[in-house]
């Protein structure tokens, strides 16, 4: 596998999460995934992404920055969107956040087997705490 | 510059990072860097650090994991400190606390010009909150 090819699975891979296609998503995901430190299997993974869809229904994984490298990717998301409850035990009901996910893939045999992500919450409080100041949340 | 060498550069700004060897950080960080999409130059750069240090005597920055494609690096930095007062505005008061801090750089002329940083904050609350349940914090 080529560098290349492994960004083109990577881009498939997001556009099966935004389509929300889940029957193609052990295309692309090993049957036992680990997600940071835990090995949560394709069935925990699948069902983790559903409930973000189901937390934040405008949910769409952007790529803002991609950086590959055998059997290595390594992508900085950028997110706009409205979760309808608690995100990260944050009570966001519904404001209009923005923040990035910095996360890396392991891949083997063209599938994700491991997973670290770090979401940015430092960036969603200081959004909450500024619409809060403005007393318009 | 090869990927080698940027890496070989990282490696060597990491351990200029660990000496606290704020002289030698302009062969490292460009003048005009941004971090987080803030231009705080090299000099605020470095103020920025030299907090950390102040905060976290026991600071150490180890690479757990590292991604290269010229002009970027992706890097998960591993932390096991001791932050004394505040940190990420979390009480921790000398608690002993593990993350995860997943990085990107853009490199231009062998110096970074950009950095993408998102730590585990989520991760620092769940330890936090461990102790506070077992009563020792």
């Amino acid at each position: 596998m080529t560098k290349t090819e492994l960004e083109d699975i990577y881009h498939d891979y997001i556009a099966c999460l935004n389509k929300q296609d889940w029957p193609r998503l052990a295309r692309f995901v090993d049957s036992d995934v680990r997600y940071n430190g835990n090995q949560i299997g394709l069935e925990g993974y699948r069902s983790m992404l559903e409930a973000n869809f189901a937390e934040i229904p405008d949910l769409h994984f952007n790529i803002e920055l991609l950086v590959g490298e055998l059997p290595y990717i390594a992508s900085r998301l950028h997110f706009n969107c409205t979760p309808q409850g608690k995100f990260l035990n944050l009570n966001i009901n519904g404001a209009n956040v923005s923040f990035a996910e910095n996360v890396f893939y392991k891949f083997h045999d063209k599938k994700i087997v491991q997973v670290w992500s770090v979401i940015d919450k430092t960036a969603i409080e200081a959004q909450l705490m500024a619409y809060s100041d403005r007393g318009d949340a």
